[in-house]
């Protein structure tokens, strides 16, 4: 994989952990049924980057828990987000040849495999989280479980990509795609963010704040998308810019501007980093995710 | 929902039971995202069989539990088998049109709906299983989401689907077809089951003997499903009759012919009813369960 250079080297370690823990976990190529185990190896092993087991670490981290038990709930939200990508590239939702610069899993193995690629990822995530001594004890790891199955559903990723659907051609409100976003992406970096955190034994309060942290980081994240498909190039962002706009997608900057998109920006950075001011600096490498999440440029 | 006449007073209750409890569990019609609930719902409360659902409450019911802590894992099995369908029926899988003699979902809420609902049905299997008080304790609860996340996945029915996509057209030899089946079908019709036995306490033993009752019904039952489509009535099955063979499929009777079918179908459930001897009287629904797979008539 290609560092991300926009990151430090700490984060870049985590990225190079969390590549490793993902290989380790999904099936071997070699091994039947070979077609399946490629296309799902495809859609995780492609790069990306890794922002959501970059958030359970840096939520561990900052709790003062470092082990190998972050790498299960790191892989799992890694393989959700993989697996809904994979789903929503099919030519039946966004219909996308290019992702991450390579074409997508359904233009490699066809869409029957790719659909099953993505459903045996959803599946395998859950698995991981259940194994045997995969959690801390096992009432953590029934809420570590509750957390992601609901972020996954109808009312976290699923119903935000519905909403997502449901949006293409018309007039949104800053509130309505503010809500479609934090369903179909903030659902998702939100249970990262709490999972990474209930490994650690976060108390309620403790994990409180983070959820607000998370909640800015993942609306940020998808602000700064929004303003790269006006700004950037496809060459550098990986994906084809000005597909939103073609799309007739709303997007933050369609609707309230760049100027205000940057502003609003501003103001989510502000809030997720005064939410993890109480972690003082332990909580460094969620503000470096903070600030990329609003700075990078792919 | 038409009560099935080809199953007594007891296991009809039962289906009555877990169809009041998936209604329950699924999002509502009138709540916002409007089209992905309308098709979750679509998908699960169309009727159909609903023996996996059977299969955990008489799992339990033959160690002597009997109560609402059946119900969540029953809801699951049968979430993720509807699941199955609705992703099974697409274009790019089986491309069916009809299923239950209704249209299927992608036909009513189109494809991209379709993909999503499967997905979300996926995430609230797991998201049930996982809520606070679902499981008699954690430590078995999470036994039970590894065992449904196995039976989902790679190792399970979304491998065996593939086995059965990269089948068309292939020459299978009867091992091999029993192996795609024990995958696509066998993996989550052995999980319903031991999620039932596990809520009831089983021991290992227990289990064991279980899970070679399991084994052989799911693949009694797929043999049955065989020659329904060699025999049986559009109609009366609510699917295309005829349309394995139509597809190229390999099935048991195009490779050991009707008679051997059936041979191999009473086999089977001399093996499952044996193997629930050691329970006595307390296996009965699941001795009418073994029964009713191996001669069913849709």
């Amino acid at each position: 994989m290609n560092p991300n250079t926009e990151l430090g080297p700490a984060l870049q370690a985590l990225i190079h952990r969390a590549e490793q823990a993902l290989d380790a976990c999904l099936p071997s190529a070699e091994q039947s049924p070979v077609q399946l185990h490629r296309a799902m190896r495809y859609a995780v092993l492609g790069g990306g980057k890794r922002l959501r087991p970059l958030l359970v670490y840096a939520a561990a981290h900052a709790l003062g828990r470092d082990d190998a038990a972050l790498d299960a709930p790191a892989c799992a939200v890694e393989l959700i987000h993989a697996y809904s990508l994979v789903h929503d590239d099919l030519p039946a939702m966004d219909d996308d040849a290019l992702r991450r610069g390579r074409p997508t899993c359904h233009i490699v193995f066809g869409e029957a495999m790719a659909i099953l690629a993505g459903d045996a990822l959803q599946a395998l995530a859950f698995e991981l989280l259940a194994a045997p001594d995969a959690a801390p004890d096992a009432a953590t790891g029934m809420r570590m479980l509750h957390a992601l199955g609901r972020a996954c559903g109808a009312e976290g990723m699923a119903g935000g990509q519905a909403l997502d659907l449901a949006a293409v051609g018309e007039k949104l409100t800053l509130a309505e795609l503010e809500h479609m976003h934090a369903c179909k992406t903030g659902a998702l970096i939100r249970a990262s963010v709490q999972l990474g955190a209930l490994v650690a034994g976060a108390d309620d309060a403790t994990l409180a704040g983070l959820d607000h942290y998370a909640t800015a980081v993942g609306l940020a994240f998808q602000v700064r998308d929004d303003i790269l498909d006006v700004e950037g190039e496809s060459a550098v962002i990986g994906k084809t810019a000005g597909k939103d706009a073609a799309a007739d997608k709303p997007t933050f900057s369609s609707i309230i501007g760049l100027d205000a998109s940057r502003a609003r920006l501003a103001e989510l950075t502000a809030i997720a980093l005064g939410a993890i001011a109480p972690l003082g600096p332990r909580g460094e490498l969620l503000a470096e995710l903070a600030r990329y999440a609003a700075q990078r440029h792919r």
